[in-house]
């Protein structure tokens, strides 16, 4: 009788502190040992010079999300997870979207049934507050915490998306009191719309201008007035997909002067630039997302970011939309205006290899680091159990690397519904070998064993580091 | 026959470059000659060993303004700009309040009704922008621009008051093409709504709590907004009343990496503090003002941004209550919470002698500074015509300062209207001992010796520094 | 037969990247598995409840250190090592320290000597470089380096210890080269040296002065010009125990643009300020240690560097002098000037205890931050063997700690040899139960198991993260 | 009988506070008044239309200067005098230099001895300190600066002239005491020594590798020390000749946390490169100057530094060599590597048309800004007595300028010595028309009026500026 029902020996192990090599032993989906010449295993698995890494958590990524402007993401559930699965993210973390006037339990149950039966891999929700109403605050998300929704998205721009600054301070609140997790999209809003309105008096409607209309200075200057309030009601938030060295700054001044500011980045800021959104035609649609690719110095400025420490997490914020289809980047026509365009690029399944291999294979960051901001942070800043680690006791979610051989990326070889990739034609040198979710082989040499449906949602923990941040300032507030 | 109406002889003749003995002829209201022996004046003051300074500019106070809750400021053009030229200040730039559906020329005639036979000094006019409707921002400000008013103000804050940012960007925007300057007053109005309702539903509403409702934090925030407006618009802004080292230390950075940003501070952010808020009764009441005093940090911090340049300008924002009038400081009675008390302090007759006394006379800044922060910079950034210097061909607005003797400030001693000073009994070494406008004197000793009405209204020209900042940013938007 | 050598059972195993309840199985003294219900082990603990970290590495002490001025450490590697152990420390690395015109292989083989057969713990050895002659840059240290001796420390300060800033950059030239770990003492020799002289002058000789002579503007100076040579050769360095704000404010400035830079702090610069030294006759003498210990408000910058990955290494700078011994703090005479008092205080038992109570336990860091900066991180970036975490592989050693009693800290309970501990009368929360060496249980419930002589040297790798920082900056010069 | 001696009508008179259109009138060399329509002068100019501002004060230039090296300076006293004159400079502050082992009074002797007889224009002595023994700190620097030499140059490089940093504390603790003017040429010694040895190995002596033994991280580090001890002694120094965004960055940061740090630059930091340096055969060694000229960021970085009032002066450090004369640029053979070349550039005569042409009438800085740093700010800095500004009592040092013409530079069109100039080719829009000193017409239409020796020798008092800063940290040291 075996000892384990899996075992994968002799990989170099790799933690968000060390590596090693080891056997991984696995036992009723979890991490059972770690250790010297385990005892057998039902399947064994030798992965001697390879990376044996845990599987990425995607705290960022949109899947099938109903879109106010009618448009469809390309991704459901299945699609996207099966991507995510191929591209070494076992755990994902998509939005329950609230309309506004709608409960976000409805938006929660409503999510779960475009969820259920589909996923492939794991999943918990973030939920996107898009009206805090007075029994929302008061009691739908206290009680949805309480259930394991323990982090929530709002946004400081987008018509139908935005909160005022009041309700922001409203939320930043409630998360203080409840120890949840905010996550903010800092752009600032009157400045895109400005901008918009100018470019568009000025017949300037291109995607490139896409880009223009959303300035850095902009989404600087979103990201202090954020970090202001979580600095005012002494509670930490998590400013998403940082694109820019401006907001960047904001963040690390911040948590230079000790506050407990968590950043997240993307791949669309390290490898996109603004002029990929200066195609013919509408081609340039394509890179369309929020905050918009920038340029080489703010590449820089983030991959700075990545190494001292700045951003704790790096996601794909996947929002597919195809080129070709009725309701996808071209809904309103092929000559539709930047502002019409639905915002967004698929990344799930490329975010992985991009960055062990552009960020840990050239020396930019460290194994360490890039186990830390794939996984391990994601699960503590969110909560999510069991995931982020090969740990005893975790899930044994965990992906066998090969960082020997090149992978020109391309559309066809990837699994997600869009019709193109924004990478197309970068070569990396990193790719999922073997991908297990709870101890099961889901793809193995890039070809995926299992079905959807196999993805179990994930309810999450208060997050740890949510506590106060103590700075003795308000006392007669508190 | 003399050779001049007047003649100051062999005083210290200041200015914001330098100092020197010399003798000042005055010839039809006008500075005719600086000069060594100059021959006979009419009128002779023999000013030796005393310093002969420009008449004071105040930039930021209110006379006459109607508040939107019904209270009554103490002071009109009459007992204020009295009150003015006893404290050495010759000309002072109060504002025309838009209300909202109001025309800003319409206020503007309104607001000369009020002033017109009243003042003993000069004055020009601010603008209060409440409602940029196209109308207002496509035909009346350019017209009134046109005919004198130069520059307004725009607030961050208050219900009445406040625009909303896209607003701003549009008022930015017209002072870019109308080159104008806009002052802006920064303080975050969600955040003051929001701690305000919070100590509201705690029970506080003690004048204390007025500070606690007001962060710092808040009042940075906003700050930094406003310069990010600037910074994408490529336009100056002047900051008004800075009270922080948040504030202070935003508007240091901005202009450490290059931008146009002018900022204001007052003495209440030096001689007062919040705990002079916290007094038996209603007591606190009559230091509300808003942005509110800090603490002693907060004046080193100020001091500090006078005495390296990060401060262009010093005003008082006189805004007088008295605190037994019925419609003063207690409007809303006698127990009203602190968010019904009307905002604001007098200052105008004690700001000059209390910098001079504290800034100057204790070394923390020099002479030049003092004439350049009371003085010369406001007429430059208003564009004040001949007023702000002892220059040839300037206005003879001159003051001749005692800084040999000490005086003990006392409401009674003030000539302002408003039943209390908030620096009662502080000593200060400066007081002024002649104050002339236009070649008359109008103090002497500290009699007044003229009648109201002499005061002129002031056409300001557009203001020198108020050209684009070119950045280099933005041509797709220009 | 057993499966194991010992089996830990169920305790909270806590690594730099996480926490989790499991059994640790050590066979041949390394850790062999981690897992839930290992196999027997000879000899078990039974840990449940209680936290089970990797031993701490103390990457900072002096030990049995020979002295220019004839002053004799109280500890050698017997009283040091047990100390260490006894606090929760199984590895050390204390210093072989080159005399000028020495050989530094002969420091070394001089150093063995005073180790070899004394040691409770595991030891490497740092290289103090005093002479760095073009035979020692050329030859000795890449013998060294390659034979395991991969960081040395240079001093800015002191007369018999310094480099000069040429020396420096030939030292971090080597280190570049040889990808050796540079650790620098950061204090301005020449601010040192001219305060003392004034304060000599002055009749100031009290131990009290120590600290005037020693002003933190000298500290925050070095430690700038230190990074400004590594940012030059783009290469690492470790500046050792800050203990003020303006060092810890360069370091922050320096990793924020993207230098590899490093930074140490010490318990002193915690929970000892200026005012220690301020006592009757000489007992401030005590507390003599440079840099001197500060104020509350540098305490409040070490703690906000430790709580944002400003600071990599937490160590205990132990340095022991005895008050009563001949040749201890005094041995210039009970009178003897400040300048004449021997640097240092005791600290190797206590720096554990200090830190996981006042910063864990109240919440200042977390537990992954604890074993990261009082373990982990040394071993890294000094390339030490095999510690550092429990990991498949590592040598076990472990400490189970109580963090359930209150112990009140006392010079009688320690076991270094100094006659006094600085820390006296301060109460912890925390205290090693169990400390094992590469499996060996060496004290238990307080009591030390074993003898002198069981530690073993160790020789280190290159650290790893020493690779050059790749700047792009000098083509010219690399 | 005229009642002055000259009177200038109507031109604009600019000031560092303003500029208004107005006569002026002299008398006894001095300026006797300011006005409209002033009465007869013995002589009169019409400058209507044109600009009248104060004789520039080139506050940083070397003149007949003794070089250790055996170098000779092109431009005495009579050609240097002159052709600062030909460009509105009408008096020049040049050092007396200090050999090392020879009393400062006896530099100043033989200084004198060099001037007496051959100057233009008014000139006062800087000292440059070399060898500050006990004696000269403690009797001959107080003796001078009391007899009129309040300022003095320190080097922290350059081995025959560097003092070591305890040498620096004392020089700086003198000024403070004696309430002097220190001015620090700051780059790193050693830097440059390790630089230079280095790129001697490796075979690079051309030119252009003067500017990479330079580094500006060199620069800023020692920015930063010299701030430092100031910071610790409490006394105000001036940072010379500053050309890198480092060090501008380091003394802005000094200034914004309120300490009195002045600083300089100069045209070759506006208007060189180091690609400048780069030129085929020795033609490279023209503009080997030091520190070297940067590259189009740096630029950036020194412009906003005048514009933000970040520098109080700008001088031209000229230190003309020429390329022909036996002892000029290339005294060690036409092949001299680079650290044999005499540092310095010719720059007198250019340095007002330059800034005010590319400065004022392009727009980046004010016209009082260029009058505050090439003349006002200087007289202050140093205490030069009646000399900097358009004032009553002033000397009538003068220049009216022509703004409406183009002026291509040549070196033929210069009074310098100087067998070549760094700006030949360069078009400017400014010259000076007339000249003045001390109210005597010393060039006209670009012609001089006058021989050598009427200028006059000038004491200087101590700076205003030059008392202690408070800033109560060091009760226990003063």
């Amino acid at each position: 009788m075996a000892d384990f029902d899996l075992v994968i020996r002799e990989g170099r192990v790799g933690t968000a502190a060390e590596s090693f090599v080891c056997d991984v032993g696995v036992r009723g989906g979890r991490i059972a040992a770690l250790g010297h010449e385990l005892g057998k295993g039902e399947h064994e698995i030798n992965a001697r010079g390879r990376l044996v890494l845990p599987g990425g958590i995607d705290g960022h990524c949109h899947l099938a999300q109903p879109l106010p402007d009618g448009s469809e993401m390309a991704d459901g559930f299945d699609t996207g997870t099966l991507s995510a699965a191929c591209g070494g993210t076992t755990t994902v973390v998509p939005f329950a979207f609230q309309n506004r006037g709608q409960s976000i339990r409805a938006a929660v149950n409503d999510y779960h049934a475009l969820a259920n039966g589909r996923a492939y891999v794991d999943y918990a929700f973030h939920l996107i507050v898009t009206d805090p109403t007075p029994s929302a605050l008061g009691q739908e998300l206290p009680a949805l915490i309480a259930d394991g929704y323990t982090s929530f998205k709002i946004y400081m721009t987008y018509d139908a998306l935005k909160l005022n600054d009041r309700q922001i301070l409203d939320v930043l609140w409630l998360a203080r009191r409840e120890r949840a997790m905010t996550m903010v999209h800092c752009e600032n809003h009157d400045v895109i719309a400005w901008f918009t309105e100018r470019l568009e008096t000025l017949g300037r409607s291109a995607p490139k201008y896409h880009a223009v209309s959303r300035p850095s200075v902009g989404e600087g200057e979103a990201t202090q007035r954020a970090v202001s309030y979580a600095e005012l009601l002494e509670v930490p938030i998590l400013v998403v997909h940082v694109s820019s060295r401006e907001a960047a700054d904001e963040i690390r001044r911040a948590q230079s002067r000790g506050l407990r500011i968590f950043a997240e980045t993307c791949p669309q800021y390290l490898f996109l630039t603004a002029s990929d959104l200066d195609l013919p035609g509408r081609d340039g649609a394509r890179c369309i997302c929020s905050p918009p690719p920038r340029d080489k110095s703010h590449h820089a400025a983030i991959w700075t970011g990545l190494a001292n420490g700045t951003f704790a997490v790096f996601s794909s914020d996947h929002s597919p939309f195809s080129m070709t289809a009725p309701r996808g980047k071209l809904i309103h026509g092929a000559d539709a205006p930047f502002w019409k365009i639905p915002n967004g690029i698929p990344g799930l399944e490329t975010r992985l290899p991009l960055l062990l291999s552009e960020g840990v294979l050239k020396g930019r960051i460290s194994l360490e680091q890039f186990v830390a901001l794939t996984a391990t942070n994601c699960a503590r800043i969110y909560g999510i159990p069991r995931k982020g680690s090969i740990a005893i006791g975790a899930d044994a979610d965990i992906v066998v690397w090969n960082t020997d051989r090149e992978v020109r990326i391309g559309n066809d070889m990837l699994h997600h519904a869009a019709d193109y990739t924004p990478y197309e034609g970068m070569v990396v040198s990193a790719w999922p070998d073997v991908v297990l979710s709870r101890g099961e082989v889901m793809v193995e040499g890039g070809k995926p064993l299992v079905g959807p449906g196999r993805g179990q949602f994930l309810r999450c923990d208060r997050p740890e580091p949510a506590r106060p941040m103590d700075l003795g300032t308000g006392p007669a507030m508190h």
